[in-house]
Parts: C-alpha cells; sequence; structure tokens
C-alpha cells in the first residue's frame, strides 16, 4: 500500500496536521496513536508535521512525553521509528475559535512548510477537531479566516456527536456548510472504518452469487446487532444524556444499514467523486425508510444480576430515576423494489450476554421442504458478517449429517478472517480513516445529507420517548435483554 | 440411525444374503466387509444368515477364515464382534445359474430361516451378484424360478459393467427384466453411495440459497473431475478393454451430473416410490441430452515421465498398440429451460497430478465489476464439492484484502469435513448401499432407463472413437493431462 | 395443415373408424361431424371407411339419412363433400362386447380394407367408444379378442365418465389396461381439444417473458373457472348423479390446472413419445398435490330468481331432497419449488352471472407502489385466457391514464382471438383430438395415472361430503353464487 | 385534472406569463396554443394575465390578432372562450437583456397584480423564453436583477439547443446557475411531455410482470427509434448547422433512454423534491455509459429517390458540400449491474421509410425452445412503445396458430390508444409542460447534470466526426437508411 499511496499526491507533497484538543482523550487514544501507526507504515509523506493545539500551555518537549506512551508498536521494528515520530510532533497553545490563536498558528504553520522541500510544490493541512462539537464551528470560522493552506488543500476531521436531534444536527450542518465546503469536511463515522463494514460493498457487489439473493424474493430479514457484555461501570455520566439509541444506532448502525442495503453504486473504487455515488445511494436508501415508530421499538434498562454486577441506576455517575434505555431494538422498513417487507432489525444493548457486533440475514426457507423432505427440519440460511470481534463472514446452511443418516444438520461455509488472515496487519479503525482523508477518499465519511436523514427517521420517536416519559423495561446484567424484543424480532 | 432402522421393517424381520462369487475380490474386499460394517453397527436384523455361494467347494469353517482377514474394524469396541459375526455366515458351493444348485440352496436357505425366531412373520432374501455379467442372466432366471422368498421380499444386488454400449446394455436390461421386476434389481454405481452425492440432494434443495443460482442466469459452467494420480501400475488389462469413459465418465460421472442437474423431484426423502421421483427427474434431464460429439472430446494417453514413472504403454498387460483413452475430456449440454447454454465439461483421468473427484460449479462474472471497481481483478465464484478425498464444499469468493488496501482477494467460504466432522463415522460407499437395498431405498441404485440414456448419450462417440482408431494425444504421467483438454474447456 | 398430415403416415395408409354407439347423442353430436369436418379439410385418408355400430338393426342408407342432417359444414364449399362422406359411412348392428358381432365385424372390416388400393400396406383401425363406460371392458376384450388390425395399429378413444372415486377409476384402468396397452388407449378430456387449452403450453413454454414469472415469487393466486349461466333446465337427473366436482373439476378444470402448472417438459411437440413428456410433468404434478379438504371448498346449489328461473330442485328430474353441489369452489396447494404458497383457486357453477371458461393469473402487488406512487391506487396485474366463450389472452395492466392527469388506470395488453383471426377457422375440440389420435400424438390424452392422481386429490373430499351430507348453500339463479366462496378466495 | 389543480396553491395565486420571443415561431406556434389550451381546460389560475415581449413595438389589439388565429380549439365549446382569453394578453416591447426594459415591465406587472383580487396574497411568475440562447444569460440576469416576484415565485421556462458540446453546455448551464437556481429553471425537452414517455416510469413500476423483466437477464437488446418520412425540403439550413444527432439523439432520445433504463426512483409522483429523485437517477444511469465511439456508430445522408423527392444536397439552403448526417445509428452500453451487456441502440433519420418514434425491448430467446419445440420458428418477445404517431403499448409474442396446426405464430398482446382512449383528450407535449412548470414538478424537465452528462457522452463522437471529415453513407430517399445500420445493430 505505501507503494501506491506514494503514487498518489499527498504523499509527494508537504503536510501538516494539526490536532486540535490535543490533550484530551479522544487525541491520546486515537489521533496520535493512528498518525504513529500510519507513519510506522511509511503511509505518512516524508515533509510532515503534526502539531497538537490546546488551552494548556505546554513545551513540545512535555508534550510529546505525554504522548509517547500512548504510541504502541505493533511490530517490534517500528519501536525505533517512535523517536523520529516525535521529532515531528509540536505543541500550542492558543484560545479555541479565536482568528488571533489561528493566525498565529498559521504563521507557523507556513514557517514549518518553508523549512521543508522547496521543490515541493504543495502544502496540505488537515485539521483533526478531537474538541467538543459546541466549538466546532467557531474554529471552523477562524480557520476558514485564517488558518486555510494557501498551496495545497484544507480539510478537517470532526466527530460525532453531529447533533441531538433532526433540529440540532440541521443547524450544526448548515452552520459548518457555511463556513466550509462539504468537500472540506470529513465526518468520522468509526464504524466506517472496519474492517468488514470496509469490505462490505466488494462483498456484496464483488460475488456473483451474492447480489441476486440480496432482495426481498429470498431475504426474510436483516438484523444488525451491537452487543457489549459490560454496563457502565461507573462512568455513565456521559451516556445517560445520550442513551443507546443516540449513541450506537442512529448513527453507528444506522451506517452499517445503510452500506447492506444500499442500491449498487455507478462506482465504488477509483478516484474522484466516487464517494459521492455511494453516499448518493446510502441517501437514496435512507430516504426510502420512514421514522421509526414506538410500535416497533422495545426499550430496556439493565438491573443487578446476582454475580455482583451494578445495575444502570447503580452507576453513581447515573440519575436515580434516569429512564435512558441500555438497550433498544427497532424494527425498520425499507420502501424500495429491493427491500420492501423486508424488516430491518436493529438491536443495540450493554451488559448483554456477549460482546459483539456483527450483519444477519436471515433467508426465507427453501420452497416445499415439507414436501421433498417430510418430517425433516431444516435450520434457516443465514449469511452473518461479524464486525467485531474476529471478523468472519459465514453463511449457515444445512448438509446431510455425515454417516448413514439422511438427515439434515446444521453446518457453516465459514471464513473466519481470525483462521485465514491470522498474519494480516490489522489497522485501528482511525488509522484507516485517517489515511483516507488524506487520500481525499470520502465515501467512508458522513456526508450532511446522510446525517440529516438518519434524524429525520429517529428523531420522533426519540422526542416521543421523551416525552412520554417511557419507562425501558428491566433487564438482568448479562443476560439476552428484554424478552420483548425477542418477541417484537419474532413477529 | 440404529434405532431409526429398528423401526423400519427389515430389522423386525429374517434375512438371508447370499453372496454369488462369494471367492472373488469384489466380496471380499466390499461385500464382506460392509456387512460386517453394518453388523456393528447394529444395522442388520437379528435373524441375519449370510450365506457365500461360488464354485468352489469350501467348509464353512475354511471360508470363515479367510474372510476374517479382510473384516477390518473401525472402532477398537467392535474387534469383540468378529466372531459373532463370522457364526452366521456359511459357504455353499453350486454352478451359477444352474437351477439344481439354487433348488438345493433354496432349501438350506429356508431351513435357516426356520431355526430361526418363527414369531418373525417375514423372511427376506438379498442376493448379491459378485460375479461377472455374462453369468447374471442365467442366475437371475435360476433364483426366479427356484430361489425366491416365499415370505418376504427378494432382492438382488448387481453392479457394473451394465454393457459396452446401447445395445448390448439394452439387451442386459431387457433379459433381467423380463425375469426380475425393477423392484427387485438394485444396480450399483458405488459412487452414490459416497458421502457428498448422497448430500447432493440436500445441499441443493434444502438450502434457500443454492437453487436461486443453480442455472443459466448465474452459472457459467460446471466441470465433474476425476483425477487419479497412478497409472495402471501393471494390471492395465482389465481396464484396457474399457477405457477411461467407460469406466468412469458414463456411469459414475454420468450419475454426478445428472444429481447436480436434474429438477426438484416431487420427494426426495421418505417411504415408497420416492426413489422413482429422483430417478425420474433424473432421466428427464438424460433425455435434455444430446449425444456427445467427439468435436467436443479430447482423449489422452500418458506416457511415462522423468521420475521413472511408467506410460500406459509399458505397461505389460497393456497392448503396444493400444489406443485406449487413459484420459479423456468431453462437454456436454443440457437442453432445458434450466441448463441451456451451459457447457458440463467432465474430465477423467488416470497418473494425472492430483487424485481427486470434485463438482465445480464455475459462477458468470459478477455484472459491472470493471465500471464499479475500475482495474481491479475480482476471480469467479466457484462452488465445489469435493467427493473424494477430504470431502468439503467450499464457495470460492472475493473480499476486500484485509489491512489499509481496498483491493479484493480470494477467499473461500468453506466447510471441510474433515475439520468438521472430524470424530464422525463415515461408511465406505458399499456400506451405505447395502444397506439402503435392505431399507427397500431404490433412489440411490440406478434404474434401467437411466442406464439406457446415459448409454444413448455415450454410445456414438464412442463407436466413432473405435472405428476412426482415434489416437489419444499423449501426456506426461503427473501432468494436468493434454492441453487440448485445457483449451477446449475454455471455449 | 393438410399438406403436413400428408407427410405422417397416417394419411398415406387405409382406415376404418368403428363408432361404437353409432346411434347416441355422442356420436351424432361430436363423432360424426367431427370426422365429416377432418374429412371437408382433407385431413381423412383416401381410403377411409367409417362404420356405425350399434344395437339396432338399420340399413346403411337409413343410418346416413339420420346423421346427414346433422353434419354441419362451416364453408359453403363443403356442402358438396357431403354424399362423398356418406358414401364411406356404414352401419353394421351387433351385441355390446360379443365376440361373435366382432368377429363378423372384423371381416367385413377386412373386406373393406381390401377393396381400397392393395399398394397401401397398412390398414389402421379407429375404434371411437360413444357407449357406456360400464360396457367398455366387455368391448375392449371383444377387440383385443378378434378386432384387432393385422396390418397396422389399432387404438381405442374411450371418454368419461373415468369411474366415481380413486376405487373405481383404478379399477377401470386396471381392467381396461389387462386388456389394452396405455398406447392403444385415447381417452379424452374434450378440454384437451380446446384451442386455448392447446396452446397453452406454446404460450408458456415459447415466450421468454412468461416463464420467469409463473412462480411463487411473482403470483399471486391462479384461479380456473368455469361458469355457466344457465341450470340443468329439466334434465338435471343425469347431473344429479355426479353433481359439478366430478362432472367439470375433477377432470376438465385438473387438465387445464396441470398445464398450467406443469414443469416444462423435456419436448413438448415432435414425434415417438413426447407425448409422454408432457403427461409424465403433468403427473408429477399431481403428485405434489394434496388431497382437497372439506376446510377449503365451498359447494352451492341455485335456487329459483325472481325473473321465473327455476331452482335447481325445481327440476323433475331432480330428488326433492338433492344435496347435489351445481356450484363448487375449491382451494388447491401444489407443493413443489415453483408453487409453494400459491393457491390455486377452482370455480364452477351452474346458473351463474355469465357464461365462461378462463384461467386467471393474478400477480402479486409491485413492490414499494405505495412510496413510489403514494395514494394512488394501481390494479393488480393479471394474465386472463380465456377458453370459452371468444378465445382471449390479455395482460390486465396498469398505465398512466390518457390526458393531462399522472394517475393509473386499468388497461389490458389485449389478444382476441376474434378480432385478430376473425376468418380463421377454428375446429371443433373433438375434430382436433379424433385427428390427433389419429396422428399417434397422446399427450392430449389422459393417461392413466393422470387420472388415478386426479381421483387420489378429490376422492377424500367427495366421500365426506356425501357421508356427511354436507348441505350446499343456497344461491340465487343468475347470481355470482355464494358469498363464501369469495370469501374463500379472498383468505 | 382542473379539480385537482384547484386543490394546488398555484391556481389560487395570481399568475403572469411572459413569453419573451412573443413575435416569434415558436411563442406562435407552442407557447401561446398551449396557455390557450390550459386555459380552455380551466388549468390557469383566475387571476392570470399573458405578457409578450419583443423588440417590434405593438398594440395589445394588434398583437391579440396575431395569435388569434393561432388558438385552435379542441372542442366546439371552446371557441367562445378564445376572446376571454385574449382579454387577458398584452405585449410590451422592449430590449432583451435590458434592465432598463424589464424595470419597466415589473413596475407593470406589478400594477396588473395590483389589479387583481387583493385577497389573494401571492403573485407568481413564469418567463417563457422563446427566444435564442445566446440571449438567455442576458435576460436572466436582467430578471433576476429587476423583474422578480416579491409575492411569488419566479420560474423561467427554457429550451434547447442547449449548448453545442460538453464545454459551451457547461458554460451556458454555469452562467445561468450563477444567476438563478435550479429550482428556478425549467429546461424544456417536449419529448418528456410526451403521452407515452409521461406514461413510462408509471408504466415500469406500476405492473409487477414488468421490472421483473427489464434486465440483463431477459432483455437481449432495447432500440429507441426516431424517424421521419420527410426531409428536409428546402427549409435545411438550420437543421445543417446541428445534424441528426445534436437535433435528436443528444437530447430527445437520451432522455427516453434514461427514463427506460433508470433505476426506481425513491418516489415518482408526489410533491416536493421528487421531481429530483428521478433526476437522481436519470444522472446515475448517465454516469454509467461510456462516450460513444465512432466504431459503434453507422452515419448517413440521404439521396434523390426516383419519384421525384430531392435528397439532401440538393436543398438549396444546404452548402454543397456538407457532411452533414440526417441519419445516425449509434449503440451505447450501460455499464451497472441491471443492463451490463446490454446493447441500447438508437437510430435516426429524416426521409425514411415511415415516421414514427418508439421504443423497442427485444427479449432474449426462450431457453432450449430447440428442444422443446423441435422445427419449429418463435418470433422473439419485443415489448414495444409507440411514442408517435398513434401511442401504443404491445408486447411481441408467440401463440399456437389457430385452427389444427400446432406451429407458433406471431401476434400481439396490444393497447393502442387510439382505439383504446379514442375519446380522450391528448393534450399537446407543451401544454403539459407548461401546466407542470406551473405546479411546480420538475421532473419532466431536464437537470443541469444531466445536460452535462449526455453532452459528455456525445462530445467525443461529435468532435472525432468533425475533425475527420466522417463522409455520411448515402440511402435513398424513403428507405431503411443505410444497410450498415441494420448490420450495427445485429451485431
Amino acid at each position: 500500500l505505501a507503494d501506491q499511496c506514494v503514487e498518489e499526491g499527498f504523499m509527494k507533497e508537504r503536510l501538516t496536521v494539526i490536532v486540535l484538543g490535543a490533550s484530551g482523550d479522544l487525541a491520546k487514544k486515537k489521533t496520535y496513536p493512528s498518525l504513529f501507526d500510519l507513519f510506522c507504515h511509511d503511509l505518512l509523506p516524508e515533509h510532515v508535521t503534526i502539531c497538537g493545539f490546546a488551552r494548556s500551555q505546554m513545551a513540545d518537549e512535555e508534550f510529546r512525553e505525554r504522548i509517547s506512551a500512548l504510541l504502541h508498536v505493533t511490530e517490534p521494528a517500528h519501536e525505533a521509528l517512535r523517536e523520529k515520530f516525535l521529532s515531528k510532533c509540536f505543541y500550542r497553545a492558543g484560545q479555541y475559535g479565536s482568528e488571533e490563536s489561528f493566525s498565529k498558528l498559521h504563521h507557523e504553520l507556513v514557517d514549518w512548510e518553508n523549512d521543508q522541500d522547496a521543490q515541493v510544490a504543495d502544502a496540505n493541512r488537515l485539521y483533526y477537531f478531537a474538541i467538543p462539537p459546541n466549538v466546532f464551528l467557531d474554529n471552523a470560522a477562524a480557520i476558514k479566516a485564517v488558518g486555510m493552506s494557501q498551496r495545497g488543500w484544507t480539510r478537517v476531521i470532526v466527530e460525532k456527536p453531529f447533533g441531538n436531534d433532526l433540529a440540532s444536527a440541521t443547524k450544526l450542518v448548515e452552520e459548518m456548510n457555511s463556513v466550509l465546503t462539504e468537500e472540506q469536511i470529513y465526518r468520522i463515522d468509526h464504524y466506517l472504518g472496519k474492517e468488514m463494514v470496509q469490505s462490505l460493498l466488494m462483498l456484496r457487489f464483488g460475488n456473483a452469487f451474492l447480489e441476486p439473493l440480496m432482495n426481498r424474493q429470498y431475504v426474510d430479514s436483516v438484523t444488525i446487532t451491537f452487543k457489549e457484555d459490560f454496563g457502565t461501570q461507573g462512568r455513565g455520566g456521559y451516556f445517560d444524556s445520550y442513551g443507546i439509541v443516540r449513541d450506537i444506532m442512529q448513527n453507528h448502525l444506522m451506517q452499517v444499514l445503510s452500506l447492506v442495503a444500499m442500491e449498487a453504486p455507478v462506482t465504488v473504487s477509483g478516484s474522484g467523486n466516487s464517494g459521492n455515488h455511494i453516499r448518493d445511494n446510502k441517501v437514496a436508501l435512507l430516504k426510502c425508510m420512514e421514522a421509526v415508530s414506538l410500535d416497533n421499538m422495545v426499550l430496556g434498562q439493565y438491573v443487578a444480576d446476582q454475580q455482583g454486577n451494578e445495575g444502570y441506576l447503580d452507576d453513581a455517575t447515573v440519575p436515580d430515576d434516569s429512564k435512558t434505555a441500555t438497550y433498544a431494538m427497532a424494527v425498520l422498513a425499507v420502501h424500495n423494489q429491493r427491500w420492501d417487507g423486508v424488516p430491518f432489525i436493529m438491536k443495540a444493548g450493554k451488559a448483554l450476554d456477549s460482546r459483539k457486533a456483527e450483519i444477519r440475514i436471515q433467508f426465507k426457507p427453501a420452497p416445499a421442504l415439507g414436501a421433498m423432505f417430510a418430517g425433516q427440519d431444516f435450520a434457516r440460511n443465514e449469511l452473518v458478517l461479524r464486525i467485531q470481534p474476529d471478523e468472519a463472514v459465514y453463511m449457515k446452511c444445512s448438509t446431510k449429517a455425515p454417516g448413514l443418516r439422511t438427515e439434515p444438520i446444521t453446518s457453516e461455509l465459514d471464513l473466519s478472517y481470525k483462521s485465514r488472515y491470522s498474519d494480516v496487519y490489522s489497522p485501528d479503525a482511525y488509522t484507516r480513516l485517517i489515511l483516507e482523508s488524506l487520500r481525499g477518499k470520502q465515501a467512508t465519511f458522513v456526508r450532511s445529507d446522510e446525517l440529516i436523514e438518519s434524524w429525520r427517521i429517529w428523531t420522533p420517536v426519540l422526542k416521543q420517548i421523551e416525552e412520554q416519559q417511557v419507562q425501558p423495561i428491566p433487564y438482568v446484567y448479562g443476560s439476552r435483554g428484554p424478552a420483548e424484543g425477542d418477541a417484537l424480532a419474532a413477529k
């Protein structure tokens, strides 16, 4: 890949990455480690500068020390690169959204850029917003005013939450887009950086045997599941203000759904606006979906189990009377030619019986089984794409039980990444996404209209839940969640 | 299964198995070991007698000694059953086709039957013809005249060769059917007893994702391959009079083809005439096939390699000027709604690069790949059913190469029996088929009209080869066979 | 066609048609007019003799006079052929089933045959049984004994009723087949001679756009309807002993159903046993159908209307307490891959609102209509094949209402035979079928196993109706039949 | 419809239609007659004013006289409305693109508006550009500056030519869009107003039997044909500078193609941005098409016939050495999942054998016809949508020839509008489109990106033709065009 990227413009040009909020959690846990990972794999240009920015004063050295400990290497050989990487890292303090601060920063950036090889024409800038959304706009405006590269592209990576409902998201989008163009904004949903999610379109459209089956004629239901096997563990405060729908479903699972269900785009890979082809079709899909109704939802909240695991309300950071759902299940519908009548089931929850994220496409029963194989039970075919942990693709199928019996048994046509690709470097989602932003590939970032459509689908039910003070159904820590969820799915 | 069979009539009734040609190779290598295997798995009735029959005089004890060595056990626990099994084995000498001999034998059978529990009403008889086809008819006539069970069913197992061409096969069938009914004749093609072949219909019709794909819209070609990685090894005499087409293709591979390609039967499993439903559809399929033409064939004969492996003509038992093909490849066509235009490619050969038998269903390319994934190479999907060795089902597919690249790589959705069912008892094909004959399940035996249709398809080209003295193309021992074969397949 | 038939053997050979029951209704209304029709169209061989046979004594001339009045011509030019035709007609009296009578007849036939051109080698015989089924067997036996042609084929046309239930039909079949082979027996179901029914397979398999739609994915239901707009009109006696199910459904409508629903045969047209290919698949289809249950039936009996039309029980020839259904509706199921889950609805009745027989294939709604065309109503697509009167094929479809509106209206893609083929000769069903019997095309005649399967499906419910003395629902003469019928269809 | 439109806003509001170029041909032949037609059908608001605008001075009365003769009535009853309509027509002279002229006009418009019922809040304005494209921009700018309605919407109808190639079209679009928004611009392609074209999406997506067939599995080719049976008739000057490709194919036929081939939109009908859903998918389709290559084209130019019809070069207004094509045929490809591999054939020409415009979807042959119906010829199924003259939809199909023969004949499932809807008002394309512009339905107008994509596809080959001075193939007036066209289509 390094070879391939070298071919691309950005590797031959100068680059400055400016990490706003450099002292925060996100920057330390994700942004810097991913930048280091790219560096180790020769995927940053030779002429790169990485400048942290935050309010607190700090010398470069102090900052380097702080982040150094977080830069884990995936291969021993990379250890030697740590110092080199750190030597490219700087830190500047300033006020968020202050034109004065950004102007000062800009001049330093220009100096750094000038320090680099003058033969290299372009000097690109990537601003990474590891800051809260309430300061997005001011910083964007300041960058627009005084921080744009004069000799290359300027891009901004921002991260969720992108609003709290349709109105706030629309406002955020409109404000940001009044300052920066859609082509300059890279909205991260880190699910789009996961291996299996990235593989989805190639799997769907690159295999002749799959697309003919991916429709209402053959598919009985599609279930997209996110499960955690632990609770808020004393840190539920932030979560409580969002709840599981806003935290997981409206963004991550909707992204997965739209990739699973979208029509084939004009192009998937390739340069230029292929990113918009994919996103056009994701948006077209979302437009075929009605707003979720409360009738098609089950909400749950976990309670303590017998083994000493605390319930959600036992978390000291959670209000005693919180009605926030830690589990939700919803049945969505896609009213288009391909999917009309096929339920899309979303499930997400904390403190459940296992930890996993997966897509499960269940097929209708084979026709006339009862007549052809009287008295025998066949399991349904299911195509499962496990996103985490342990990426896998498998098709649940029926074969004759081996031996003398002529009964069916359930088996799997299996592709487990762990066993198949045990020695392959598997980068973090952030590493993938930062690289794609450098390459200018917007397909894996959230376009504003996607965001708006997703909020259109979810906002009414969220309002209703809040207004009606809907009481979530209690479920025991470590269980499958409320039985009502399974019941709704079975309908 | 034993439980299940007990429910069926034959397990509660008396049974005599008469092995004609008891001293021959087939009886010793296949018939007796399989009967012992069934015995060990409690799949012979309590009141069973097994009587060998051949021309040479021998005492029971001597016969038991001869066969004892050949009765391998699959589980140590079965060792203890050997003596018990042998105690049920007897031997009688007589003339093949002699009414006198069979009449005498019949009276002994009746005596044995009478020795059994009188409470059991029925006494069934299975004659196993481990004898050359030229004595089939006389023995059948003698059995019909004096050897039929008066208190239960009488069935006859016969084995290939069933004629040498359409005329001889028709004669054989007509003669046999003038003596015994089709319901009494069980023609073995041992490929029908192989695990993967037995699994075929359940795989095809029991999985909703497969049948929609099994047609001319999606399938580019179907290849049925039989390869051996050794030659005639000094025992080519018998083979030389048949050649690879008659030895492998006209029977075994045609059976596999007809199961892969047939329409869904009225019933697959179940009692009664479901066996005819399957065979009706196999015959209907064969009727949609034209006779093979020489233009669509490649013939080969192996020659010595550099490692000291002899060529076919070096085999001392083979005539020096033999034109017998040890390799053949043919492209067949099925003119029905499902398969019109899809080539069915058959390949069989000795002394090739590997040993295997498999079915390979290659799919057409996914549409618009070039537009959606410009510049990227995708392998074709292939569904492979490996019959031997190491039964497996796998779908060759494309996934995104894991890691940062967005290129496709070829992978497999895999179901390998060896790893999945490592501890499952895998009976020999003969064991399966003898059991099915006892259960009266004719679906896995060759019906006369199947036989006739298969010969109709193959006879013209075989005649042509003989009349035109077609010279097979030499290929080196251990190679892939003549390049012309690959070229024809690629057309 | 005459040209084409001349190519076929029978036109060049001698032929004798022997009409048993020559003085009966069937012979006079159907057999002789159809033979005359064939004669007028040059579709009888030059050397043809037609010999009536019945019990009453009559001279040839008297007989000729009797039938002459019934020989309607379809074209004025044919009038001139009447005398010539009559000159080939003879009459002989004798006892049904009497070997003596048939032996005598046979010798006269031989004489006639000998009178013909001796250059013509073969002399074929077609016995037309225009007699009650209770004398079928004796006559067949007598023919077999002394009436077979020695120099050509001998065929027998028989007509329903073929038994009254499974047991009686099985007996009839077994008895007849013990005397004549299946190849010699031509069982007429005159629906198989109707233009639209004869066209069915060509329509289904000769049009690329139809077969892809003819399955459970697209078809919502198939309705086969037979309606008469008159009652028994004082001649209900015969009908009363049968009822509408035995009179119409079990035979005519089941034939239509099996042609509509069967799989594509190996061959449709062509010589030889192609007739069996079609019938094989009709039988395979019937085998996929369960016996009809009373739950899936509605029975009705018409009562007088206000306009003076009598009710069924008012018919003097009908018992006052008759529970015989004059209307029946049944929902049948076909458990195979193509049709699993699609209801096949049969409706038949007398004294209904119109006179027609048709097949109506209703499609499922187009997907996502509600989303794509919000607030607009689309009619379902229906492919209708009208069998009588006025043969037609039409597809009910939706188009934009012409003009400025953008609403759908229901329209038809229409092929009306009357307007399209107004000047084409449309032969009677009997004319078609007699010709096919002469050509040896058995596909349009009922094979014994079809008959048996059809009775298997209908016998249980008929027994149940009789045993439970099920009371039919009254419906008014000239109405649509009982509302319960529509309700059942709508389920 | 009038009822329905009354419900819509524009009917209750004030409306001024300003016809720029009011004295030109287009205005007189199309704009005014269509406005009158709408008026007669109660499809203009009560408070409507129609103001002609051009350079020449004229009094209202004079102008009214000029147009009065052109206002044909479709129903006698409408005659009475002529005077009323004319009383709403005014005329003002001015300079195109002059802010002064438009400002003056604006004030008069406001006066007229004020004369209307003051209860009606909104006053909308529709500018109809019946002027050459070189003055589009200036007029648009003047309108933007001083001519916008202050109390309602302002829309502009423009008409082709929209540029001459990709560069000029892009320039035109960019300039116009710099002044007016896409929502304000209604680009007419009058083919989008034709009955059959308007019906296309309802036909495709409202009928369950059609969409399953509309893809590469079943369709062999799609041919879109435009034929005129007359030449330039002495008025070829204008045409000569464009040629048949620019005149017919790049716009009209591409519009037809994109509607025939596009994917199902999120919504077809309904309010709001459903127009963009359709246009999104039209653009997505065009993006899947490569630029046309000269290898896939045939060009022709007609020459005189024997009946005295002049050749193209005989037209005095045409340069003697003109290489302008009067006939063109091109094979296009759509590289998406639905159509990959299906040729889209476009044919357009003058002086051909007939006058018609139609879409012909030819299906692949039904499978296994040769096996099922040996020796019989079946025509291909073709679904034909005739756009003009005499709108019709028909499916060419095969049925059994009626009568005794069992051969297929070609027939049609037919829906001819003329016979079916003989009495229905069929408005002119312009009437439809002006109404749709008033209703704000942009789906039937050309969006800028459609235009650009279409020029992207056609520009390279047009350049090549010009640069290489490609000589068109001569064909005789009244013939089918060059034989090379048929040959290319047959490939």
